[in-house]
């Protein structure tokens, strides 16, 4: 079966990466691609690396347009995507790229975000620890997807396996990540341009403004966190078009031995694909996994600082994003889960 | 008075940086520069910016050619500055820009650094708070200078304030530092090659093996530190030639207000040139300390997280290094401490 | 049926480069990667974004390692691959993606590379015009193949189809080319490393010293050019880590219009998946073409400066060197010529 | 005596290096900064590595306000310029950093840029050969100086000595430039983005239609160039900030020998600090020239190809415009010509 699609936001960065992904997909005829002020225009224009989608014109991003396919994606602004719940309640799957549907809590939402809370949709995380399990099986059979934030579930899926079993104290993670700025989408903002961010390292939303916070403490709250979960966090936009380096790291567990530590991530990812603990000693580049599906994890245990130290590579636009998204739709169709997915990166 | 000079490790990073910013000094006469297996060729051929030292040719780095100069700097790779103590015994002043005489403590070296422990000598940072005053009265008149780590000082003036002034805990600190690769030195090994590090960030060091932890350590004792000083210490280069920007937190001390915590570092660095506190809100770029002697530094108090972010941009080459060895040397001889230094950044 | 491949010199970055692409290859069972001085260890430890590949161990790049497969890759330096030609006389397909193979001219060879002569294997551009057809009609069946020069290929099919046209003189030919230090290889040079490249841009072989002249000077002949042809060319390596932005142009021919120029390479490449001429006016960026095997193409007419000039955008290490090894094999062994090759870049 | 200047544009990326190198200036006192958009905001909110000019506040541009200066700095988009010729008619010395007073012909001005045509201004490359003697002899005493565009001036001194020397034939120039987004201004287009820039290279104006040609042209006749003077021109913007890597090439005349080339550009440019041309086989890198007033230049004499090659360093806002601007300052204002410019870059 070929299931049909459209993709919203087509001229933007993450609508673009699901089309990338998209086109590569064996199940999947990419049949509609919608703009706002760009509608009217060729695909091909605002994503030129896009060739084999050469035939597409942009159509103006409405109900009617996105109406009558299997599968709808909103890779639109935060605040956008909720406005379409109910017009495509007959849509059998839909997935939102954006941040509407992401957040149980309305009083996070009000906190991070404001404007109208929309119903929490099930989360695009599939290697997630939740509880005793993981996200994946809340996937199967899905008709509504919350695609993750590309910083959250990078910090989620570092610590998450920790938290879940209780070897790291989720009251004081500090996290800092270096960045692409393709995270930030194609805004024409001053601080964007290439002159800024070309040969300089640019951190921002600073002390505890970023909204992918609440994100990562729902994810870690599901995966077992009991007590606060604070979570100093802070972004730094390198000069790279994309990747996320996170360094995120957690006070040890009074008691717990270096192999109980690295047991909990050994654990938590055996047997999983797309997210990958290196051997001891090893730690990964983003360039490792440009392009690719793949969270590549390493970890270190500072007894001198008392800390779990893990870093993690993602692309952000694939694993963060729209491989995120494509990997959770497979497993909602039930489809192989890997499918149109590559877990080698694009190095050097 | 000119003081003539000679720079050893001269076509290195270092080295030429130190030369770069003193022959724009009038006090300063650049009579040789060393080298090793590069001897015997001129000095543009190594540094190719360097045009108006077009007619210095290197020499190789001895007792002999280094020996007669009223001024001799010691660039060289760490553990090769201490063979010089003795014959450089009659030159009034000597400044490593290397590790060798930065440590006071045997202990920290040996489990850092190894080799021979040689005494420290004065450090080369003048805006850091020592007790109730500033490294900066260590450095008149003095007659050997160690010019610091590039990620340590950064780190340490980062913090220094809010330890003086028993605000942040320096038991559980936390620091991350976005580097360029010109802090590794013009070494050749693969993974600073070009096509690696474009585009990618890439940790290394991680999990408390970095060697500037110690002189950190040491900089916040000096500073008041009590109990424990705990340093998770975590690099990552990313793509750009210079600069560091590091982001560095602590713990906020129990019943401490946001006002005292902010007039920690206000108090610290009121009237100093080349280390300045942005306004509450703001943070540097290391774009912007291109170049200059300038460590620029943004402050957040995150409650949520309760931790005091401070955010540090600093150019590696010029106040992490030669610029902080040329300020010092300033002081020390009693000259202008701004002399042949910049405080505006070459951007964008 | 699958083929078993070994590829030698699998720790560079044309080897790495042959591995992910024959990675996704359903054909292709990937056997044996070998090295030299990396012998031993894991492949992954030198191709860290290989994943799928973790399985495999260096071996040493010997005869006896690399015989019994149905195909051999031979990605070495210039000068190794010809010992094997003896050697290897019975795999079926043998495949150099150095340039051993790709001269017919032994004056050429001594000129440009020196050392001893090996014959001409069948040259790895499909698309390229060659007399009245194509260079693809070659590689069906073919036993042993010449990949081309990155450069080489490009500037060739840049200004192949106006030379078979008869509307530019081939005897003025300028072409200067942006391209990514990844075509230099895995190096240990100083000039190479991250320091020095990030942030400028590089010129090298100025003057018509390049080693990808004749080859391109081969190819235009091979189109169908008379009398001399005239290369004046220039590589300059900018801060990108794959790419190649090659601006070629020559002077018209007399009495030649707009629309037969354009109408030359609309001809030659019409129909062509991997050799795209893009409307008048549009001009492609490296990034357009990042991991895909394809060569992004815009042409002008300067009657001003009486040239065309051409503007085409290739990844080095796909279109340029493996993605044309890999498209040549698939012609060679009767699959689809797409097989395991991408048409879509990764951008931004 | 210290002169008052007003800077206009002093949000923009011209205007932000105007102030960077008037604020080293012992003679010049930095009264007044002015935009548009942007005015009554602080000028360190625009550029924040102007540490030294946080008190300067951004005034409205206006002819009220740019009035009773010593010196006034045009640093405005193109067009804008014209309107306060007569405004600051009582102004001593007025610089435009702008193109609206560099065309001497009303044609070449109608044909690229349209609008108002303006008297020419004396024309801001000193070391231009001009005749038999330099573009300096004419900016002594000047009153209305027109610095030069960034890719013009690189181009015209690149070239200027063959054409002058009858060594090269101007019918046939091609040149290729790899250029730093800073050039192209603060603009927020989409194609500037960093997201777009980093890691790719991106050629634009594409076949004749860039308006520095003209300008190009100009000089080149005004070096002694007879008959046609045709210029192919591509700039391809690559992921630095600055630098300008010009790559120029002309056809040799005939019957003129190796020696005699090399002497035209050598007898050009002996003497000169800020134009240097580097000993045979050596060419120079962009970082070698960043935050320098320094034009580097090599030069191959390619017979093969019958083209004498000259590839050209420079930092686009430096000597390419705000550098070239305060050099003609201090010589229209009788200052040592090289006050407040450095020679030496900032590498790596």
């Amino acid at each position: 079966m070929t299931y049909t699609v459209a993709v919203s936001g087509a001229s933007g960065y993450a609508g673009g990466e699901m089309l990338r992904l998209l086109a590569a997909h064996p199940d999947i005829e990419i049949r509609t691609v919608t703009a706002n002020s760009n509608a009217g225009q060729p695909l091909i224009a605002h994503q030129p690396h896009l060739r084999s989608l050469a035939h597409l014109t942009l159509q103006p991003t409405t109900p009617e347009v996105l109406a009558g396919h299997d599968i709808v994606v909103l890779a639109l602004p935060h605040g956008q995507s909720g406005q379409y719940t109910d017009v495509l309640a007959d849509t059998p799957l839909v997935i939102d790229a954006g941040a509407d549907h992401r957040l149980t809590s309305r009083e996070a939402w009000d906190g991070f975000y404001g404007g109208e809370f929309h119903d929490p949709w099930t989360y695009g995380v599939p290697e997630l620890p939740v509880g005793t399990g993981k996200q994946r099986a809340q996937l199967v059979g899905a008709t509504r997807i919350a695609a993750p934030g590309c910083n959250a579930s990078t910090v989620s899926l570092s610590l998450a396996p920790g938290v879940a079993a209780g070897v790291i104290d989720p009251g004081d993670i500090v996290t800092v990540l270096a960045v692409g700025p393709s995270g930030a989408g194609k805004s024409l903002k001053p601080h964007l341009l290439g002159s800024e961010l070309i040969g300089s390292a640019n951190p921002y939303a600073v002390g505890g403004s970023h909204r992918h916070i609440p994100e990562i403490r729902q994810a870690l709250v599901g995966a077992g966190a009991t007590g606060d979960v604070r979570i100093s966090f802070t972004p730094v936009i390198v000069p790279m078009a994309r990747g996320i380096l996170a360094t995120s790291s957690a006070p040890i567990r009074p008691g717990v031995s270096d192999g109980e530590i690295r047991a909990a991530w050994e654990t938590a990812y055996a047997g999983e694909t797309f997210v990958q603990l290196l051997p001891e000693g090893q730690f990964p580049r983003t360039a490792d996994v440009l392009g690719a599906n793949t969270a590549l994890m390493g970890l270190a245990v500072d007894r001198a600082a008392n800390r779990v130290v893990v870093v993690t590579a993602v692309d952000n636009l694939v694993k963060g994003t729209a491989g995120a998204a494509v990997q959770s739709m497979n497993i909602a169709l039930g489809l192989p889960e890997d499918r149109a997915l590559t877990v080698n990166g694009v190095a050097p």
